[in-house]
């Protein structure tokens, strides 16, 4: 697939826009685990995802995680121009949880474009809209709903998105894609299996009543 | 102060668009505790705060309440426009904290200009990425801030926002600003003033130690 099939209005530019782009832009294949954005330090661009799965997450002083969205296939995400947009004043950090493809096309020239494109300018506007109400979504599910509902959610989605009911994931990880204490998650971990909704064993947690589990996220 | 001067690129519009706003905005007088947006139903359109003290909050489905953010003379906010920024999904409902003069640019006329303006649309960038800012702001302070530090942070704004050390305000309004139980605030309260930073009489507040809160909000 290529560049002009990933741009979601690549039609709506001109076409001495799209030579533009098409010069500067790279296409980097970033192996699992790489940090490829890390805060405001780093002014990367606007990030297109070509293939692979990666994860935006905040730290807290205490080295604490949380998971704010992921990135898949056909994504795109601007809040790795934070030098473009003066407003976005926080630190977010980028990994890759798949090996990836990304293209990145750099900061000054999107600058550049959103100052001249009326087109580029209402299509960030609903980008960072969607960012926006991904994280108001976020915040009403830390602040509203249970753990043990959110952890059903998040452990379904896993399995989801590995296609599989056999997690290769520590307590750890999960602490860290939540934003809280790994005791926490081994405690609630231990009542679902209580429960007979899962199976623990070392760095793995199988979903074994997947039923039950949507039940439980979805009340 | 005219809406002029109160819309902040006003100079970037051409007479034409600078006519068609001025022939359709209006100006509202809105009194403490009236609710001016609720939520999706809604699509005002464009706010500018002219006078007063306005909030924005959500609800949880079993009626818990926290702020999201607030606004002051010279803001704009955008989230009241919901119908012209598809991604936006979510229920925001903003009230009037003060008796507030708000100007209210209609949504459809925002939504023409925003596809005929580049600096409107541009300027739309920069208010959502700094609403953005805010939320993100605010779940770190929920993530990673123990309570007795966001309390005393609030009752501080509340303080330099009232111009007094002696607030009125119940535990119960106190508890929908924070997302929290009444209870939770209470026995806070309690050891606040065990601690001797603040005097507690029925429907009011007093900080009788704004140092050693301040020291704690900061901490």
């Amino acid at each position: 697939m290529s560049l002009a099939e990933n741009f979601p209005i690549w039609d709506k530019l001109t076409k001495e826009q799209q030579d533009r782009i098409s010069q500067v832009t790279t296409l980097n294949k970033i192996k699992k685990g790489t940090v490829i954005h890390n805060g405001s330090m780093d002014c990367l661009g606007m990030l297109l995802i070509r293939s692979g799965q990666l994860r935006a997450y905040i730290l807290s002083e205490e080295g604490r995680e949380i998971t704010i969205y992921r990135l898949f296939e056909h994504d795109v995400c601007l809040l790795t121009a934070s030098c473009v947009m003066p407003n976005i004043q926080f630190e977010i950090i980028i990994e890759a949880e798949k090996d990836s493809e990304v293209w990145v096309i750099p900061a000054c020239l999107y600058k550049n474009l959103m100052e001249e494109s009326l087109p580029l300018s209402n299509y960030s506007n609903d980008l960072i809209s969607s960012h926006f109400s991904d994280l108001m979504f976020l915040m009403e599910q830390i602040m509203w709903k249970s753990f043990d509902k959110r952890l059903a959610a998040f452990l379904l989605e896993e399995s989801r998105l590995d296609e599989t009911n056999n997690l290769k994931i520590t307590h750890e990880k999960i602490a860290n894609h939540m934003g809280t204490a790994r005791e926490v998650v081994t405690r609630m971990l231990r009542y679902f299996q209580n429960e007979g909704m899962v199976k623990l064993t070392r760095g793995a947690v199988e979903i074994t009543d997947p039923k039950a589990m949507e039940c439980l996220a979805e009340s």
